[in-house]
């Protein structure tokens, strides 16, 4: 079971490559809400999104024989540039499975990065099989968008982090929100958090017809989306909750909050206008929650993590012009 | 005249109120620039660009007389906004003079701030001679844009800032590069890193037919700009350097570059995806150098401030699609 010293080792592991995001105010945000937010910038991330910290954080512990088999992972585009850019310092081969409907930019980038890419179909194909056979092929291991210790404790360290910078200004958190898809981000935040201050809640944000942890928090069993399920945020469409992630989710998370496409697209105009950030629709949840009044924000001290920022120009324009 | 010390100063008055805006990195940008770059986005800072650094250093040290008849400034968007902010805080009255062509983002958040706005057509009517009316009339202070001691020192404090950061990394800048309009956020700049590493080189960067810094490090007088110049750089149209900016200016920088309108949106797009970052045309001038080719980066290790990101909507959008 992963714990709070792993996402401290992690920390020091990411420390020589990984950006130290800035905690960030805004005066037209807290004008808003009524109370302090800080937001978390993860979109300034090294490769555009959190999901570098734990990929760089599982490459960097495989044993040289792994290394030198290569790495074969399956993502819609973040964890895949992770995954890629990690390979290419490390010096280890990546293959990455890929949905051919992924943005182009989270496509070439990975190419760019040095991954190998190979296209699926989202709808009709098993991605899991796919990097299952290469892997069995090639001799190589499979990392996981999610669901392992080292991907966990890396992404934790986006917790420790905030709690750390809310500290230097003299601030506890009383609740933080976080995207979440599969859970990796969340439950590693989660187990720093509420390790470094038990009282700070921390929630989970999903889009609309993808609030599978929502609802796996109410059941207690780890809920499945509607395989017709559709939304703008093309980073947050897992099936269900991680095994590892849910078994942490369940006892660190607040309430599940669910946004709709349109507070997304509001929520990304809100960061382009008053917070000159590029985020994208995933990326942008928490913010969403936070804009569309989801949870009590008054007289609060809130931390909102943006996640990501890969996203095509054509589609961020429209989205600002609409 | 301004020195180190009151840089120093500047920088603890600025402590509780500024973001410390990071130093990033981008594996794109190091690739195209076969050198190590970093960049300070400053685009982050409060209200949008580092002028909230010198208006708050300014505003802050008005003695209790002084800060009761209010603060009189001009400006095209981001001094209107950093010295609106600035008396917000410390509970001061300003009121800005404006072109009416400035962009709409930056007038609505000077009243957003809390400024009070006047105005003014660019091309015929004199800001100078409003914004020194309104002292007269109401006994309060001009806070000028660029030519003052308190305001280079705060400026001056994003040298102070990248140059400790860089120490954090390990690193010594070869190069920083700056936008320059008036100068005061290259003077300040200057001033910290030469007297921090007197062998790191500082270099403006102006948009063309704005290149009076260029000219005058030449010709050794504050040369004019032509009335009839345009720019996409809203941000950096002053007519001629200041006095106190050019004379620290001619002793600690390097030769001027010069970028086109094309090589700015360049500059844009590029900040746009790989970097996540809003930058508007002013902002990226600096940037727009370093990949347009305008000094040697080979090798190097170069420091790229983005000076600001408060752009419209529309403009923003139509410069990712071109």
């Amino acid at each position: 079971m992963v714990d709070f010293k792993d996402i401290e080792a992690a920390a020091k592991r990411l420390a020589p490559v990984t950006v130290e995001t800035p905690l960030l105010r805004s005066s037209a945000l807290d004008e808003i809400a009524g109370g302090t937010v800080y937001i978390k910038p993860e979109n300034l991330q090294v490769t555009g999104s959190f999901k570098f910290r734990g990929a760089y954080n599982m490459l960097s512990q495989l044993t040289a024989d792994e290394a030198k088999h290569g790495v074969v992972a399956f993502s819609s585009g973040n964890h895949a540039q992770a995954v890629a850019a990690s390979g290419t310092m490390l010096g280890i081969d990546t293959t990455i499975v890929m949905p051919e409907d992924a943005p182009a930019v989270k496509i070439e980038n990975t190419r760019r990065l040095g991954g190998k890419t190979v296209l699926y179909d989202r709808y009709s194909e098993d991605r899991e099989a796919i990097a299952r056979g290469i892997a069995a092929e090639t001799g190589s291991v499979v990392v996981p968008a999610f669901d392992h210790e080292r991907i966990i404790a890396g992404q934790g360290t986006v917790g420790l982090e905030l709690m750390r910078q809310c500290a230097d200004f003299g601030v506890t958190p009383d609740q933080v929100l976080v995207s979440c898809s599969g859970g990796g981000l969340i439950s590693g935040t989660a187990l720093a958090v509420k390790t470094m201050s038990p009282e700070t809640s921390v929630y989970p944000v999903e889009p609309e017809d993808f609030d599978d942890t929502a609802r796996s928090l109410i059941s207690g069993e780890r809920e499945t989306n509607d395989p017709g399920a559709r939304s703008i945020c093309d980073a947050l469409q897992t099936e269900r909750p991680g095994k590892l992630t849910f078994a942490i989710n369940r006892k660190l998370l607040g309430a599940g909050l669910v946004v709709s496409d349109g507070e997304v697209k509001e929520a990304m105009r809100f960061a382009f206008r008053h917070l000159k950030l590029v985020v994208e629709p995933g990326g942008a949840v928490a913010l969403a929650a936070l804009l569309g009044g989801k949870i009590d924000i008054q007289e609060r001290v809130t931390v909102v993590v943006l996640s990501g920022g890969n996203i095509d120009a054509e589609m961020f324009a429209s989205i600002q012009k609409e």
